[in-house]
């Protein structure tokens, strides 16, 4: 095992959560509190390259061309320290990423950030994961990262440890014809981070208990769903999961939203198509954008209407993306 | 005793929920799942007549100089079929009911509807209901007017049976400086019942349970702050107990909401006034109307600020009101 003499570049997609993972059961190793399921998506992507190197004093992060201040790499500093941890090596690196996610578009750019990271500084420090390996370092710098490393649908098995804290595919190369058009809002409001309002959540709702036992069961109705890909089931599902994590935020103390004026009417919208007999059904996260599950065939014209009310820019169409990819 | 040869005119205010009812252990008697509280207000009430007469052949309703139909008219006939079985009379009446509580406002009109109609239509039929009595009888034409006998803080205690469910004064009269300045936002969506949306909280919230936990620790909570005149305890806890209402809709199968996107902003900008040092807590109920809990002494400013933003006309300032009136 050693250092590569090159850069090692990975390439990871975000993932939007079907069934939502909010709250941490374990804050250091990131071990949730309910196993969560997702779907990977091809538009949305992290490239990130890394090389270690003897000759460098401090690890180097230029993210989209900029480089990062100490206080801002913190994040990714600690990350490698850990895989330096599990390479036995002691050298610095340079990282480079390029986010091909929306700024700002609360899609999750952590979820594919951290996998390719993960992807890039192991195999750059002469680690050669298997994917269950990769999906449980990724966890490490960001909880829905883990998932990250799969395409497809995937689930994120809570375990009860490092060890058994990892993701899995369940569906890699979906042969159903399933799309998410992806609306992209503006947030006038301050946001709170998803690992504040989830810590909020954990120690202040009345309901979180509850809230993991039905997550729980939204998770095998969900697995369900995609074993007999009905449409139906999982949007209905997706649906309620997402609206009972964002009933966390209303129920925590202080209480808060992720919803904005424009969130609001989008769910209103897709309600109303559904009315008209179009099937699609709509979920959040730690945002206010609205993502809209949909048939494929029926992406475009759902596109153009959440065009019309919200502006060509903001709606963005993806389906089904593909695992991690790391170059030799 | 005997009908009075002349209409007796009964005049209720409405109120809002600090800690809100939401469900019903009972649905025939109307029993609700936890004790609530709430405070009357003076600028929305009920006024109204009823004369019973040997004479009439059906039961006559006027609402806001229309009458109407047998269909709309049905839960104010159900209503004085209890009156009448309660006086031991069979005659039919004459109900002529003024509205001063803004349409569509969603600000509970039938509290001090039914308030109001048990008021007239018991003294009409030759009862004299103490007031316990009384607040009992509203419960039976809708919830929320059990309370609207009463002046100033009330609350209804959920009781066990027709017998034990009913509202008494916590304060009558306050002494503190407290104003409700409500905002008259429009609903564009279909809305859903509060006696329908209650409903489906009870049967597929999985928080439900917990709902009611919380709102009786809130209960107990509120009466401190009436009784210690503490407004950022009662403030504080009205938006809690609010919200974790709304989350309870957001969880319900099929999920749904009373916000609307003017809801978020009014919220948002409470949260801001909130931070530029103006105390004041926000609550709603099966609307998308915001109600703004503040300092008498800040009301004026606190509806300036929203006129600026939602219009002159959707603003009205509101204090403490009366209990019922009724006429001899």
């Amino acid at each position: 095992m050693a250092i590569t003499d090159h850069p090692i570049t990975a390439k990871a997609h975000t993932n939007i959560a079907l069934v939502k993972y909010w709250g941490k059961l374990d804050d250091q190793l990131i071990i949730p509190q309910n196993d969560s399921l997702s779907i990977t998506l091809d538009e949305f992507y992290t490239q990130t390259a890394v090389q270690f190197s003897p000759s460098l004093a401090a690890d180097k992060v230029v993210f989209d061309d900029q480089t990062l201040s100490a206080t801002d790499s913190l994040r990714v500093r600690t990350f490698l320290d850990q895989v330096r941890a599990l390479a036995h090596i002691d050298y610095r690196a340079s990282v480079t990423t390029q986010n091909f996610v929306p700024t700002a578009a609360g899609l999750a750019s952590s979820a594919s950030g951290f996998a390719a990271l993960a992807g890039a500084a192991s195999r750059a420090a002469g680690l050669h994961l298997n994917r269950q390996d990769l999906s449980r370092l990724a966890r490490r710098g960001s909880g829905s990262a883990t998932r990250s490393i799969f395409g497809g649908f995937v689930a994120w098995q809570q375990g009860h440890d490092d060890a058994t804290s990892y993701a899995y595919p369940i569906d890699e190369q979906p042969t159903w014809d399933i799309a998410v058009v992806a609306l992209v809002l503006t947030a006038k409001q301050k946001k709170i981070s998803s690992r504040v309002g989830m810590k909020r959540a954990v120690e202040t709702s009345p309901f979180y208990p509850a809230w993991i036992t039905a997550s729980q069961t939204d998770f095998k109705t969900m697995k369900t769903a995609i074993e007999t890909q009905d449409f139906e089931l999982l949007g209905h599902t997706a649906e309620q999961n997402a609206m009972r994590m964002h009933a966390l935020t209303l129920s925590s103390d202080p209480t808060f939203t992720y919803f904005n004026a424009d969130s609001i009417k989008a769910m209103n919208m897709v309600r109303d198509l559904r009315l008209r007999g179009i099937s699609c059904y709509f979920t959040m996260d730690a945002g206010p954008n609205v993502k809209i599950i949909c048939h494929g065939s029926d992406a475009k014209r759902i596109a153009q209407h959440f065009q019309t009310a919200f502006g060509q820019d903001h709606v963005l169409v993806t389906r089904p993306g593909a695992g991690i990819s790391i170059s030799d």
